[in-house]
């Protein structure tokens, strides 16, 4: 009886945190969608660099390209990775998805570790490089990224329909 | 004659100019949908930051929350200003926008500018005070960018239906 008391209060205390953390956290649909906006955010900021960078260089808009760098930098170090969790394998009711079961396989966590650092520390260059205000070298560096987000989308992300 | 070739030329590099800068640019739609990504961004992080600032002190992750700030704060200086323009004031088929026609009309302008100016400044702020580390300084910055949001959302955005 004390021990069914005791696991009691354990299970309330359980669910008192589970309830505490679940007030921060999103439905799995919810977090298909933000980080689909995520990715078209920096979507975006990527096609912003590209046209500067491909751009003629009397007309590279080094704030603009820097700017859009940093939004690259920020949403690739905001923790993508905690909404592609159980259940968001797949659509959900209306909200599509493109990630491929893989993703989600504990045999390729080493090679999506991977895969996610490199993409980092490519966002992490691009902004620096941005920042300093050259074309050529951000073009370079551009590059870089984009092989760093095609890495993933290779691997773990279905082929658009066209 | 020479007045009408002037002109011709003139119309053409124009026209030039407007394909260059069309190469760049998104569809109304694709407007539409990629301002709606940015929002979503920025609230998926004021949501973050949110649970950190409210939360138990021995609890706050200072990098996260300042993660977080830099996504606000890179996502409101990307020019997201840009996204709305003429042709973007409704639906488009199926993408619908809680945008209010006021926000395009020009004697709205002087007050949109304030709104939007004081929003970069106190997302700049936001990201400077959450670098701080101090959970107290970070969730009274969290309250004026709240206040900053609701400006907007009050003046400018249709309720949500319930």
């Amino acid at each position: 009886m004390k021990n069914l008391l005791k696991t009691s209060l354990l299970a309330a205390a359980t669910l008192l945190v589970a309830t505490s953390v679940a007030a921060q956290q999103l439905k799995p649909e919810e977090m298909i969608q933000t980080r689909q906006a995520g990715y078209k955010t920096m979507a975006w900021n990527m096609g912003k660099i590209k046209a500067q960078v491909e751009g003629p260089a009397d007309k590279f808009d080094k704030t603009l390209t820097a700017n859009a760098a940093l939004v690259v930098k920020a949403v690739a170090n905001s923790g993508m990775g905690s909404l592609f969790v159980a259940g968001t394998d797949k659509a959900i009711g209306d909200i599509k998805t493109r990630v491929k079961p893989e993703l989600f396989d504990p045999a390729n966590k080493e090679e999506l570790g991977k895969i996610v650092g490199n993409f980092v520390q490519q966002a992490n260059k691009l902004a620096e490089v941005a920042a300093g205000g050259d074309q050529k070298a951000t073009l370079a560096q551009f590059g870089e990224m984009g092989k760093a987000c095609k890495a993933c989308h290779d691997k773990f992300r279905i082929d658009e329909k066209k």
